[in-house]
């Protein structure tokens, strides 16, 4: 899925991907995995199940050196799968043709700027007034260094710079527990005292003998130096705050020392304060920085898609009606725009809309097909809201550039902008929340949207929030038509999960929700380097 | 002071200014120092001190209001004290004649690019073949975002971007301890590793009641909900790897699991590979992300400094010989390039150099000036080698962007680039080493600190760190003339250092080593905002 995920959103959910994941035994050990996979339709033995690193574009000249004529291949949906499987068909000469239900590329990469315009399922429509440089990007926001949406970024010449996922200087906030609620605390205040006090525990059992059992005289050396250096502890093995908490004035020159913070509390209070929970985000494997984004917004890797294949053969507003197998071929249903309904042939079709949708479509692909799109009918929601303000009080006054702000509250996560740096203007999202939290802002109008979100966010950054705010526009991606969810993620041990990878007839699928990265365009990217693998050799097998 | 300082240096040096300053009982609390450190000279009363967030700029209506004409001041040294000290009398009006003593303005900011050319106080001479756009920044090198030194980039329009300081994806590489010696692990396996064991570990010793006396029911199952997410511990709470460590292939799309690292050793395998003495680099106070750096160089600073002040009042290759107080004024000594010593008089001057350089001059400013600065005689030795490399392999193959790999090797710290990205050509910083180190590699022709460091370099990336490299530049500071060191820290509590700030006469003293904030360009600003306040009480008093 193209949206990225929140990995670890404590505040509205105890379920994570990862805890997800680990529950179902997966992401422990690969072997077993593909010696269970079983066999492929198309290439039915177990070399053909590709692995992770498996990736061998079709080349022009797999065609003209054998003789064969390249096919033609519609692809639905002109998101990151969709954009990505025209993209490598095209260059091994195959003739494409995508269609797009929306007005414009992207999918879930969706970057608001000033000027656009989203209709929502209930016909509210919000226009975005931010200023020029200005931009939300309304879903996918980040790329970890490992994934292969760099390679395309750097295949399509793509300009990116650094996306800041973690910042010391950002907030956590938990008006529901803590010695303290209310009072917005730093990062690395927060780790000082969390990381300082667990040390001070372990050190503390470790003198006493309570891991004698477990560890041998040069371990608790090794364990005990290490607790010392990370937990900032005393001689004596004790945590007392100290400089890596921050300041509250910093040192300066002459004997000017800076002034402290107040704190740190007791143990009992960092601990009921649960502040920690934020901490696992940052070493995640999806999460860890560093991480990038594209400049001037995340879908403008998708105008450089776009630009690449020719947007002669990108077809925008006209959603898909029909997917039929003929035998031979496919032929697709659409309704182009301010046209009737038009039918066009192809040698295969590669569909990548959103799975649960498919299902409302006039489709020959079988009730085995059906049921396993029904595996992902329903897409979770999310919403975020961007906030433009006049002026960036979060670096001026805060001094935080860029960074994410955790809170216990509905709202979730505050993000500050990762360019424009000390510029006049900048936006910050308000809030980027999912489940529950997300439904009952959507539900609101935007206007209500706003006002509850300022009214949180004044709670950390103070009345600047609200008097500095000039525009918003926020988005629930349960409401987006064509898309109707944020991600939907697969069981990747269903028959059905492993029945859609051998497409149906002369119809292949992909999308983020067929990997094992759902909710990230490195696995809507992988989906498609396996379904155009399938299907060009299926071409070189005919 | 100028070059930032690896304030966790573990691998070359037991002692941190981190450690010392706690040794010494500072940083722990601001009120204490303010009522020891006693009236100052010029203004005998308390208020005098600084606060460190106590900075009003002299304004030119302080003379035009009072009927006072402004005054001329010689200022010392073209680095971060000595040109923020120029701008800033120079806007309220004063009249600056800034004397640098080497070619360029910056000092230990110092950038080096294409072209450029240093000559050693051995007489060595490199010149940089960098291509366009390649540089290394030889000195300071990183901006944390509290730090008065962003406001200076801000106020002058010097573009800035993201340092990147940490990268999960960056290496550890101890080969002097570990079970698996000559085996580099990323950042990411390293923590995932330690924070997993060492969670269970204190995870274990609650359930074993070891800390009942310590903790309360609540506080226990606080501690055990944090400790089971940081370590991702399995439900009984045990460490058994993950996702988070990484993988040799990551997960990808279909059934593609991704194939795992191996590991993780036992407990005492990670504690004994010390990799986390390294983990408290990235939540000190002075390193933890963001940071950043000016585009282009951390000196393009100081270039736009120059351009401020004007260039007509630098004046470069002109180093001062001697400093007098006359009485009413001060004259300086100094020699111009292709010219014969020549004197300016000026009412004031406020004095940059490298305290310990200031000795070898002709002063009158009597012995206890002399003493204080003899405290800072010698300079601390700290080294870099710039490689520059015609294919940038540490992003294409190992997919590190940005970062720095640590190491127990005398080379010390590697650097990768945090600009550039996926452009064809790089600079890796090949060593960042202090002490002893830097004095052996100093010690070698630049050909063969370029050998030496390559040779070392290889055990972690590979032959490419050969093969790719195309030139090099190295730096010894304690080897460049008028600097002769990299940094030197002062007893804040020694009555030389309170000395100083009272100045001589009509000279006063600025620089990182005048500061809280040594070797930081953050130190040395300040150090310039007192000198500059202070002078101007002075003026106002008059």
């Amino acid at each position: 899925m193209v949206t990225d995920e929140l990995v670890t959103d404590a505040s509205t959910s105890g379920v994570s991907r990862r805890g997800l994941l680990q529950a179902v035994g997966v992401g422990s050990g690969a072997g077993v995995m593909f010696a269970t996979m079983g066999a492929l339709g198309l290439a039915p033995t177990a070399a053909a199940q590709p692995r992770a690193d498996a990736w061998t574009p079709p080349r022009g000249s797999d065609f003209t050196l054998t003789g064969r004529s390249a096919k033609k291949v519609v692809v639905v949906g002109a998101g990151p799968a969709g954009l990505a499987t025209a993209y490598e068909l095209q260059k091994a000469g195959y003739r494409v043709t995508v269609l797009e239900a929306r007005h414009r590329p992207g999918g879930r990469t969706l970057t608001i700027r000033g000027g656009d315009s989203e209709t929502d399922v209930d016909g509210v429509t919000q226009t975005a007034r931010f200023a020029d440089g200005i931009y939300m990007n309304a879903g996918a926001g980040r790329i970890a260094q490992w994934m292969v949406t760099m390679d395309y970024l750097r295949e399509l010449g793509v300009p990116y710079e650094v996306f800041t996922n973690a910042n010391a200087d950002a907030y956590l906030y938990n008006e529901r527990s803590g010695a303290t609620p209310g009072r917005p605390v730093r990062y690395r205040t927060a780790k000082a005292d969390v990381f300082g006090y667990t040390s001070e525990l372990l050190h503390h059992a470790t003198d006493q003998g309570a891991l004698d059992a477990r560890l041998t005289a040069d371990d608790k050396e090794n364990l005990r130096e290490f607790l010392r250096g990370w937990g900032s502890l005393k001689a004596d093995g004790t945590y007392a705050g100290g400089a890596n908490r921050g300041y509250e004035v910093y040192p300066s020159a002459w004997n000017a020392h800076g002034t402290p913070l107040p704190g740190p509390g007791s143990v009992s209070e960092v601990l009921a304060s649960r502040v920690g929970q934020y901490f696992p985000f940052e070493i995640n494997w999806e999460q860890s920085m560093l991480m990038f984004q594209p400049k001037g917004g995340m879908d403008t890797t998708y105008e450089y898609f776009v630009r690449a294949i020719g947007r002669q053969h990108v077809h925008f507003s006209s959603p898909v009606t029909g997917v039929e197998n003929t035998g031979g071929g496919v032929r697709v249903t659409y309704t182009p725009p301010h046209g009737r309904a038009r039918q066009v042939e192809a040698d295969f079709a590669v569909v990548t809309a959103p799975a649960g949708l498919m299902r409302r479509w006039d489709t020959n692909w079988g009730p085995e097909t059906d049921a396993a799109l029904g595996e992902f009918a329903v897409g979770s929601p999310a919403g975020k809201i961007g906030l433009q303000y006049r002026s960036r009080f979060w670096e001026d006054d805060h001094r935080i550039y860029g960074g994410i702000t955790e809170t216990d509250m509905d709202l979730a996560h505050v993000w500050y902008p990762s360019s424009g740096y000390g510029e006049r203007k900048g936006l910050v999202v308000g809030y980027y929340n999912t489940g529950a939290n997300a439904r009952a802002y959507a539900d609101l109008t935007p206007r209500e949207r706003e006002r509850r979100a300022v009214a949180q966010g004044v709670k950390i950054h103070g009345e600047k929030y609200r008097t500095e705010l000039e525009s918003s526009f926020s988005i629930a991606w349960h409401k987006v038509p064509y898309v109707e969810g944020a991600w939907a993620y697969p069981d990747t041990t269903s028959s059905g999960f492993k029945h859609l990878q051998q497409g149906s007839g002369n119809v292949y699928f992909a999308g983020d929700w067929m990997s094992e990265v759902s909710a990230w365009q490195h696995g809507a990217f992988w989906s498609a380097r396996y379904a155009v693998q399938a299907l060009h050799a299926r071409v070189m097998a005919g």
